[in-house]
Parts: structure tokens; C-alpha cells; sequence
């Protein structure tokens, strides 16, 4: 089904400066989920924009931030698109990095700056938008849309798995569009049909009360070195996870999938260089690393922290050590097999008095190749870029989008664009390019249309 | 020799009140050797004060804080004795968590508050006062007495070695003073005739240039994963140190020296309970615990830092790890030992990445026992508070001693005693008690007149 491809561009270039004044509202009210700073606000402006499209919204509450969660398109549609995206955003701080303020859109040689611009609000309201133009300058819409909307994605979605569980008539659909996506080094657009799960740990173990001269070290335990003998059992020194009966769980992959793995194109010269390395680990081969990456699973000490810091030196015992780790997860691992594992690990080995404070996880999720949303995403970047996208097999990252999509059954893609290499997601100065911005409404428009006309 | 202990007792009671206000004076000067502040004012203080004993003070420069050295008493004495106090003290912070002023000298409920009360200014002066009153009272010094007054002690003595081996006929003396000692927690006076050594190093491993997004760890060194690794080869979980060809370095103890270690008083229980801890290190008993404390060589981790280290989860492959480590170094062990032996075997293991950064350390010494300054010590003892000390062969904790004490031959006894279990040296609110600070007074007197009168 091809659409006025004319008429909606010409309807974005009318409302181009409404559109921009539309994500400035969005960015200038608060929503981090870390602390519930302005999250009912920005969910009753979600609810706003999309009645405003003539969906009907209902809002769940849970015991976090609320799902908004909309319908709209026509009942007896062929097809239904159940699209994922979230109006929290990460803390802003460190303040003193951001040349501009972070909850203010300022517009610079062509950047859109300030928190949320790239995660998630400027795809969310860049969707949003692109629905409008459809309805404006196409008529009703060609297919059902179910869209999610969660205000917790970044502090780990700890409601959506099991309101998603409880929804599952609600949610049913033919396909789902994720957020994310964006463009690579090479200014290549690149999806992807999945992520890495994701278990993170913190390991906490006490000493004494308080720090204690050094001096009683002969007879009095030391959390920093219990810590690090204890985490030395976890993966070898060569790098391989020596956790007990873990990696025998990982599914080997196919013939099929080691070969879209390998065609991948990733910039590993860019990548060393940007981040001061000679090499990649062990010294492999780029071939070897881009296996690696997205084959194979982690463990990630993410942080490690005892005792004195400071300059010169100081002659502690400490009294805690605490490690962060995380956990990638390929096809075959789960959350709960790595914490009943990394349990009877350290207990077997005698190291029960250390906690393990289960700080969430993300199921792996990938769904094959061939999807309906698949193909549409190709053909839309053909129409919207003129370019064939990048499609990752999975992405080495996480994401919540398990219980949206393996658990329900439903293919899902990563797709859309507003994400670039410079875009600072989580960092001060986040930004996307404006040109992306409006970019994103076209591949939309374009999606919708493919995701409708296709062959089954 | 005895002395006129009536009349020494009286100027004390006299003077009592300007004593404390000279006191007041050393407390009020800030002397902070880590950052040089008040550091020249303070010696310029010691000078005065010493002068005013009639004592001929010479100051030597160094590249650090100058070291004040003064001689008085009869030059034909039979026997010279050499003193050793510093007049620097540990920077104040954190400040807000003193009650009173640091540089302030507050005495309240019998006790006197402000920095270095303890360490080591209130050892230093109310020596320096104990000779006044001699002098008042009893007439000329019955002995020469050789003061070293060093700027550096909080810092690690970067200077007095050197400063001392060049210096090796002035300093020559039949005895050595050091400052501490102190009270342990049943009251008794508790004397040391010597420390264990010190080295400590940092160790640092760098990976990329700045935190990454954790995904990349299938393929990115992670500079915490190596240190641990590396660490975890210096010491087994049961506490062994595995350091290669280490341990054999180490002095096996007599007979004696273990019967002097098993006659030391140490309050356990006490210690453990103020600890929170339910029993030692691997379930050890006291016995093993005194004779661990006092014999065992450690290699402790001060301090380990890498990554995220603030609440809930922040998935980073960390671009730096340091760890800080100390050597408690017993009989047989050096600080060029242990800073050799520790590159070699990490080199040895291949972790040539992991830099090792000196962070200073003092030779272990301890002198034999029968000394005349461990005779004098316990026989002022008994005159003092009608106690006998606690003798330790050895401190388990370390001081710059070496360079006056094992390195040019002298004896050493670490005896005074300002010091008590609550006085919070280099810690906020740090103190002494008013009577401690006479009771200082009146054992140098003792010990100068039994250090002058004892058969050799």
C-alpha cells in the first residue's frame, strides 16, 4: 500500500515549528523515573498528545511510574502494530557538564539538545507526530495500533513484565516496533530483531564495623580481599566464565546465525581509536571480535568499591566491599539460572557470607528473521533513506523487551532512527539531530505503509 | 640517681596553669605536613620553646619540613640520651565531624580536645616541660640529651633517613626514646621496643579511555576484572600469602621471642565486641591471634576503586581500577623485598599492564629486650603509677624508627604515654586526658633519673 508520500511531507514542513514547540513542552517537564521526579505530569501529557490523535488512552497504574497505553486505527484493520516506547528519562546530573540546561530544548547548527531528546521522548513524539500527518494527509489509518507507553524503562521496566503477562488478549498483534535504533559510525541506519538479557548483581560483604587500622589485619577478615578472591572464581584470567554449570546452558548458534552475525559491518579501527585501545582483548581479530560481541555471554564487574580512595596513602582495613556486576545474557541463559548459580557458586566454594542483592534483568529476546516487521523496516528504509539498514541479529545491549515480544509471541524489531553516535543518551548534552528528528516521522509513515501492504 | 619527686611535683601543680597555656599555643598552630600549612610557623614554635630549656637548637632544612634538633645537659654526661617526637599532625577533616574547633585547644569532664593533643604534640611539649621542671628543681640534667623533632611523621618521614645517615656521630646515644606508647584498655602503661616495617603501593590498571557501555566487554579489557585477577594471586582465601618467594624471607621466631609475644595482655573480647565481629579471621583462637597479630607479615587491601559505586545498577565497562595495598613487613623483610618480589611475580603472571606506584614505607626494627631504655621505662613505670608495663617485642603497627634506632645501633623503647584507647589520633575530635598530660611529665622525669642511675 503505497501512501501520499507528497502530501505528508509537505504537512511536516507546515507544522515543522509546532512539531519543535510540541518536543519542547515534552522536554522541559521532568520525568525521571530514578527519583519520580514530574512522572505523573509527563504521563498525563502522553495521554493528551495521543487523545489528541483520537486514540483511546487508559492509564494502569502499578506500583511504579503508570503504563500509558493507547488504541487507535480501525477496529477490523488486517493488521495490528503494537509499538513500545517510554516518557521517563535518565537523571540529569552531572549538571555541571551540560552547556545548556538539560530540561530546556535549545536548537544549535541543526542538534536539538536537552534530556530525552534521543531516549526516548524525540521518538516517541516524532511517532506521534507522524500518526497526525498520516491522519491529516492520508485518511484513516491502514492498520490497529496498540502503543505502550512506560515511564520505567530506565530503572530496569520492573512493572512491565508482569502487567504485560496480565495483558496478554490486550497486547495481541502482528508485529512490534521497538524503540531505539539510529544510525552507525558510517551513517548507516541500523535495527535490530532483539537484545542481550541482562541480570545485575551487587555483591556486598562485610568486615568489622567501622575501618580499622591495618595493623589487625593477622587476625580480623578483610571484605575487599574476600571480594576479590571470591569474584576470581567467577572468569578466568584468559576471560572465560568460569562460573559452575553456567556456560553448558548457553544454545550453540546456527550456521544461519553466524553468518548474519558476520555480516555485520562495525567500525573497529573508529571504535579503538575513539576509546584509546591498542587492541581488543587477548589480542583477537575484529572477525573474532564481532563474534565475540554479540555471541557471547558477560560478566562485567561494573563497579568495585572498598576502603580508601584518596590520594597517597592511608592504612585501612575496610570495613565493606561492594562490586556491581553485570551479567549479558545470550539465548539459553535467564536471569534466574544466574542467580541460582552464582548463589551455589560462591556457597560451594564457602563464600556464604557474601549478599547478592538482585538489582533486575532483562530476558534475551530475539526474534528470526523473515518477520513481517522486518521486512517492513527494510523496505521503509529503502523509501525514507534510499539505503538497505543494518540488521543485527540481536543487539549486544538490553532491554525490556521480553515480555512484549518472546513471551507474547510477537516478532519485534528495533527500528526508527533518532539515536546517532554522538547522541550522549544518559549523559549530559544529549541531543539528536533535527534532520533525524523529522527523518523519523518519514521512515514512520513509511513503515506503517510497508507493515500494512506486504505479503504475509 | 633518684630525684626530688616532692619538688618536681610541685612546679608541675605551680606551673600547671601555663603549661596548658603553652599547650594551648602548640594546639592553636596548624602544622598539617600533607599540605605544608603552618608547617615552618610550627618548627619556628619548637625552636623557641626548646631554647628557652637553654638547649642549643640547630634546624635542618630538607626538601620537606625542616627537622629541629636541639642538645642540652652536660656534655661530659656518662650517658646521652636521644629523644624522638614530630611536630607535624594529620590534616582536620572531615571537618563537621568535630565538636569542637581542630586548631582550638578546648579541656572539658578532665579531657583536652584539638589536633594533635595526641600525636604528637602533647608527648612533645609536655617532655619538653617535664625538663623544665627538672631543671628548676632538681639542677643540672643528670644525662645529655639528644632531640630529634621531625615535620614529615604523618607524611612517612620522607626526609629523616637520609637526614640521619648523614648525621650518624651527632646522633650517637646510648638509648632512644621514641614517642607513643600509651594506655591499653585495662589502664595498663603499654611500651614497645621496636614495629613492624611498611610498604605500600597502588596499584593501577587502565583499560579504555573513559567508562563504556558495558555491551563491549565481550571485547574490551576490563582493567577491574584484571586487577582482581592479579590481586588474587598475592593471597590464598585461608589467608596465606602467596606472593612467589616471599614468606621464605621471614625470620623464624625463638623461643623467647614467642614467650615475650604470648605474655602480652590484649583485651580480645573487648576488641572484638567494639569490632562487631564474631570471632578472628578463619576461626582462629586469641592465642593464635596474638601471636598472628605480632608475627604475622600481611599484605592488606587498603583500598580497591573501580567504576560505579553509587545506588542501583550502572551497566559500565570501567576505564580504571586502583587498588592500595600494604605490607606489614616482620624480621627478615624489606621494603625493596617486598616492592621486587611483588613486580616480579605479576610480571611473571603477565600482568605487566597493572603499573605499581610507591607509596613510601619504613623498615621493620625492634631492639632487644634488657635494654637500659627498656629497664628505665619499667622501673619510671613503677615510679609513675605504681604499674608494671606492658612490654611488646615489636608493635604490630610501624614508625620511622629504623633510620635512629636498628640503623645506627641505639636501643629504642616507645614509652610515654598520652595516648588511650579513645584519644582518635588523626581522627576527628582527637584528645587526651589532662592527668595523662602530667602523668607525661613526671614518667620522663623518672625515666631520665633511672636512664642515668641503672647499671649498664
Amino acid at each position: 500500500m503505497p501512501y501520499h508520500t507528497e502530501a505528508f511531507n509537505h504537512y511536516l514542513e507546515t507544522h515543522r515549528e509546532r512539531f519543535l514547540t510540541e518536543f519542547g513542552q515534552f522536554i522541559a517537564q521532568p520525568s525521571v523515573a530514578a527519583d519520580g521526579r514530574g512522572i505523573s505530569e509527563m504521563a498525563a501529557l502522553v495521554v493528551e498528545r495521543l487523545r489528541a490523535l483520537g486514540a483511546e488512552v487508559t492509564v494502569f497504574s502499578t506500583p511504579g511510574s503508570p503504563i500509558v497505553y493507547a488504541e487507535l486505527g480501525p477496529r477490523d484493520a488486517a493488521r495490528t502494530l503494537l509499538i513500545y516506547n517510554h516518557y521517563d528519562v535518565q537523571p540529569e546530573d552531572p549538571l555541571d557538564l551540560w552547556e545548556t540546561p538539560p530540561f530546556e530544548m535549545v536548537i544549535r547548527d541543526g542538534i536539538i539538545y536537552g534530556r530525552g531528546t534521543s531516549d526516548d521522548k524525540g521518538e516517541l513524539l516524532s511517532r506521534i507526530q507522524a500518526v497526525e500527518a498520516w491522519l491529516a494527509t492520508q485518511g484513516e489509518l491502514p492498520v490497529r495500533i496498540k502503543w505502550v507507553v512506560e515511564g520505567e524503562e530506565e530503572t530496569g521496566s520492573g512493572h512491565l513484565g508482569e502487567w504485560a503477562e496480565a495483558h496478554r488478549d490486550l497486547l495481541a498483534a502482528d508485529g512490534l516496533l521497538w524503540e531505539g535504533g539510529g544510525y552507525d559510525e558510517a551513517g548507516r541506519p541500523t535495527f535490530g530483531l532483539g537484545g542481550k538479557g541482562l541480570a545485575y548483581f551487587e555483591l556486598r560483604c562485610k568486615g568489622p564495623s567501622h575501618d580499622l587500622h591495618s595493623a589487625f589485619a593477622p587476625m580480623v577478615v578483610n571484605p575487599a580481599w574476600r571480594l576479590v578472591w571470591a569474584l576470581s572464581t567467577l572468569k578466568a584470567p584468559d576471560d572465560t566464565i568460569t562460573l559452575d554449570g553456567y556456560l553448558e546452558h548457553v544454545r550453540p548458534l546456527t550456521d544461519e546465525e553466524w553468518a548474519r552475525i558476520d555480516a555485520v559491518p562495525l567500525e573497529f579501527e573508529a571504535m579503538r581509536q575513539r576509546w584509546g585501545l591498542a587492541q581488543w582483548l587477548n589480542g583477537m581479530s575484529d572477525h573474532e571480535a564481532r563474534r565475540r560481541y554479540l555471541s557471547a555471554p558477560t560478566i562485567t564487574i561494573c563497579g568495585f568499591h572498598s576502603g580508601y580512595g584518596g590520594a597517597g596513602s592511608k592504612t585501612v582495613l575496610p570495613a565493606e566491599a561492594v562490586a556491581k556486576l553485570d551479567f549479558r545474557l545470550v539465548d539459553g541463559l535467564t536471569v534466574e539460572l544466574a542467580r541460582r548459580l552464582l548463589r551455589e557458586h560462591l556457597d560451594r566454594r564457602g563464600f556464604t557470607d557474601i549478599e547478592i542483592i538482585d538489582l533486575g534483568g532483562e530476558e534475551f529476546a530475539a526474534s528470526p528473521p523473515g518477520s513481517l516487521v522486518e521486512r517492513a523496516a527494510i523496505a521503509a528504509s529503502q523509501e525514507t533513506w534510499g539505503k538497505t539498514p543494518v540488521i543485527f541479529p540481536w543487539y549486544a545491549g538490553s532491554g525490556p523487551l521480553y515480555p512484549l515480544s518472546a513471551r507474547l509471541g510477537i516478532p519485534v524489531i528495533f527500528a526508527g532512527a533518532t539515536w546517532h553516535p554522538n547522541a550522549r543518551a544518559h549523559s549530559p548534552n544529549e541531543n539528536i539531530l533535527v534532520r533525524d528528528y523529522f527523518d523519523s516521522m518519514r521512515f514512520t509513515a513509511a513503515f506503517i505503509a510497508q507493515f500494512a501492504a506486504l505479503e504475509s
